[in-house]
């Protein structure tokens, strides 16, 4: 079987959530964020290898908090700078056999098994993948004083986890950092390779709010009953 | 005081929700969502008019379920084809001393009474106003087969309500209905009105499917403690 690799981004500082605990390390359900998010990567693609990037201030917070909850193996990396430093950080961290590699935000802790697995069987059909909803609100663009309305229609939410070849991925990541580099994708885009859209998960959200908190919690009791 | 005009479109089937109840109609914290939508918009603004517009075959039901809740006063209407000829409907039924006008969406019953009254209060001072906040998350222009990142420094999320001097509400709906017109900002837009861009609120989202429900509940319990 193809050797898989998972790099999970936890850099966040937190500031948006109103607490002095990085959000990614909140209980959520028992058990920190990030944990949960760590434990369903295990349980989805089982004998797949886990680095989770964490801000180097933050390691020793972390492995202090993972030892005392159920945690699965994962190794564990200092991030840098920007998220494009953090990630390069991950995928020297994996084995130079992986294949294939899930990148995920530390704090999209609702994403399913079910998405996952998903993922990663199509992206052995393809080099680069990512999960999109649809977009339901209306936009706009602003542009100094005026604004303009944009076709929700062609619009989609990006989530992650974003999952490409190791190979494309490595070469990705071997390019100058461009302040165009939004996410994984826009990287891997830079060598020109194409990005394959699949169908995301409305629930799998990133939690950056105390609103968001609440809504995690509501949808995990909804899920245990 | 200046006359005010509420209008609260409550048009949808209810087909994304997964249920046969429309969702304007469902239980939100032991009251029907519109229910709750129109208290908020009595107890924001006392002695504003307010006008419910339905689809013609959901009045009957509406007044039956109204009659076993505690509904504040508002004037009932049927809706047309799209949601153009609705919201022209509640226009046409609001007194002619009205001066200024909020058009809400029914199914955003979260709105919080502090939204509704630091927008009638802005709207003395400009033609047209709608509530917008952050997008949080990434997003991508379809286009075919083809697919490309939009910058979200640039990009706000439209919410309602969406308020109105009432004479430009009156002539912006004189014109012809165009498939451009996908919310009231952009009919009056249709003008050559600028609109201004107030800050929203995260929590007022439009309640579109099951998840968002148990979100919902879950803002309510805890504004509730």
């Amino acid at each position: 079987m193809a050797k898989r690799g998972v790099i999970i981004v936890a850099g966040g500082s937190g500031s948006r959530m109103q607490s002095s605990l990085p959000k990614q390390f909140m209980i959520l359900g028992g058990e920190p964020v990030v944990a949960r998010t760590i434990n369903t990567f295990a349980e989805a693609l089982p004998g797949a290898e886990i680095v989770v990037v964490l801000p180097q201030e933050h390691i020793a917070l972390w492995k202090n908090l993972a030892a005392r909850f159920d945690v699965a193996v994962h190794k564990c990396v200092a991030g840098g700078k920007e998220r494009f430093d953090s990630v390069k950080c991950g995928i020297e961290a994996l084995s130079p056999e992986v294949e294939y590699v899930a990148i995920h935000d530390g704090v999209r802790a609702l994403v399913s098994k079910r998405l996952i697995i998903n993922a990663m069987l199509k992206i052995e059909s393809v080099e680069a993948l990512i999960p999109v909803v649809d977009a339901v609100d209306s936009y706009r663009v602003v542009e100094g004083e005026e604004s303009e309305v944009i076709s929700r229609s062609k619009l989609r939410i990006v989530q992650t986890p974003q999952l490409f070849r190791a190979d494309t991925l490595r070469r990705a990541y071997a390019q100058e950092y461009n302040p165009r580099f939004t996410d994984d994708a826009t990287v891997v885009e830079g060598l020109g390779v194409k990005i394959t859209l699949i169908e995301g998960e409305r629930s799998n959200i990133k939690l950056t709010t105390p609103e968001d908190m609440i809504y995690a919690e509501a949808m995990l009791r909804q899920s245990e009953n």
